[in-house]
């Protein structure tokens, strides 16, 4: 699972920082989550192929989180783009990008499907053999979702020393790694534990942001791998964040504790401070692991 | 006059180059013509002041023309905005920032003027004691307008050496900027012509683009003293310049003879070419006073 940050400042871009965007890469699923403005040439400085984009994932219709989506879906017209896009996002997210398509009459040569969201509670808005998301229904100032990415727990490991001590054909291969015991021709039925080991453990990233520091999160992203949870401000702008609806680097610590996340990551810092660096000390009071975004960071997990 | 470039390029943005949008400072209004996306961050990097921008010309509504504008009025607001601001683009244009900032619960705390165009005669949109504005209807794929910007004459200069010699009172001083004879309490007349001097010579600016080649636009630019034409494409994609209703760099320079215009200024380059200087030199085989635009340079005429 490869997360890389396009932007991670909230409010308004400026000549050194970006308004939110991330990739996840996931089971070779490019993902683009949130587009502030400015998206499309992060997405070129970090050399990440615009094609391989098919599923757009975005929070909720404040400008610093979705003010670029109009150019990115421009752009992939203007490359010739052919394959289908999916944008998931708030109700209105269709009505705002197609009256721009229909009055610069540049419609897309591509399918373009919209999964415009309402509920407030957490739902499955794609599936496929590999990968899992679900909205994370979050509390902000207008209707915002965070999105929970899940890796499905994939096949059974072979153990080739012990198919090759068993003889086993290879046309067995499959239903093993299925988990499925073997019957062999001599009569004598081998166990799918002596064949396998356990498949590698699914990863699951989560991302919450917009928000106020909201408990009614911690069910859906309980145990996460990562968790990227927004902290606009540091504790000193505590009734801040409380009037505008933002979290504290310490609020987005005590979430990951109380979810029991692996992995915290930071990230839609206020531009008024002149250093990140004291977001991940005061989140470290609370919770240790403890990482800090910024722009053109890769993680890796 | 001062005319800064943030952005020169066609179609779509990328890491090192930016579309049309430019700052026109002209008797210290600052006119911001276009606003394709990443606007506002190259306002930043030419350290133009957001607070100086009150008034904003939009040609068309073709995506790397004005997809910046909402993050820029946004980010307006952001920074505590209180003057007004004043829009000047084709019908439509309000109701696509008017809807963004409904579904974002974002009104802007400022007043957001919209002067929505649609005549396709060329008209006075703007008017102050020292500057007009008028449209240029121009031939595109959608409704489009460039914008002549022209000084108006200003007051004659006083001969302080004539005056003195005259034994002239300072208070008579505005009435002979304003270019009225002095009666002298002994009786004398003194005609105007021998107290002042004639004013330093209007300027003007016209801002082509999106167009294809077109004689229309003649006698409203007629001997500017900068037009600013698109030039989309070389001579080698004339018929391609036909098709999509852009212009070659030989065709902008066809308009800048016809009209007689003191200095042409080339921009709106494709992005397939390696070096924009092809440019010029195909369009100085026909008009010699041309200039390249490109993104960060700053002219002073």
């Amino acid at each position: 699972m490869k997360l890389t940050i396009l932007g991670c400042y909230a409010a308004t871009p400026r000549s050194f920082t970006n308004p939110t965007s991330q990739v996840l890469d996931i089971k070779n699923r490019l993902f683009l989550i949130d587009c502030g403005e400015g998206t499309q040439v992060q997405l070129r400085k970090n050399k990440l192929k615009f094609s391989k984009i098919n599923h757009i994932f975005i929070s909720h219709l404040h400008g610093d989180h979705f003010f670029g989506l109009i150019g990115l879906i421009s752009t992939f017209a203007l490359l010739g783009r052919i394959t289908d896009l999916h944008v998931f996002g708030p109700k209105g997210i269709k009505e705002i990008i197609e009256m721009q398509l229909r009055l610069s009459n540049s419609w897309t040569n591509y399918k373009l499907l919209f999964h415009e969201l309402e509920s407030n509670e957490s739902e499955t808005i794609f599936e496929d053999e590999k990968v899992i998301v679900k909205t994370i229904p979050l509390k902000h100032r207008v209707y915002t979702n965070g999105f929970l990415f899940q890796e499905k727990t994939g096949d059974r490991l072979l153990d080739f020393k012990a198919v090759q001590n068993f003889e086993i054909d290879k046309c067995y291969y499959q239903n093993i790694k299925k988990g499925k015991d073997i019957n062999l021709e001599d009569g004598r039925v081998i166990e799918n534990a002596k064949l396998t080991f356990d498949p590698i453990a699914p990863m699951s990233y989560a991302f919450c942001s917009d928000t106020k520091y909201y408990e009614s999160i911690i069910p859906i992203i309980k145990e996460v791998d990562v968790l990227y949870h927004e902290s606009t401000f540091l504790d000193s702008e505590e009734a801040l964040a409380g009037k505008t609806m933002h979290s504290t680097a310490k609020e987005a610590a005590k979430i990951a504790l109380k979810a029991n996340v692996k992995q915290l990551l930071l990230g839609h810092y206020s531009t008024r401070y002149a250093t990140i660096d004291l977001f991940k000390e005061e989140a470290q009071t609370i919770f240790a692991a403890v990482l800090l975004t910024d722009d053109g960071k890769v993680f890796e997990f």
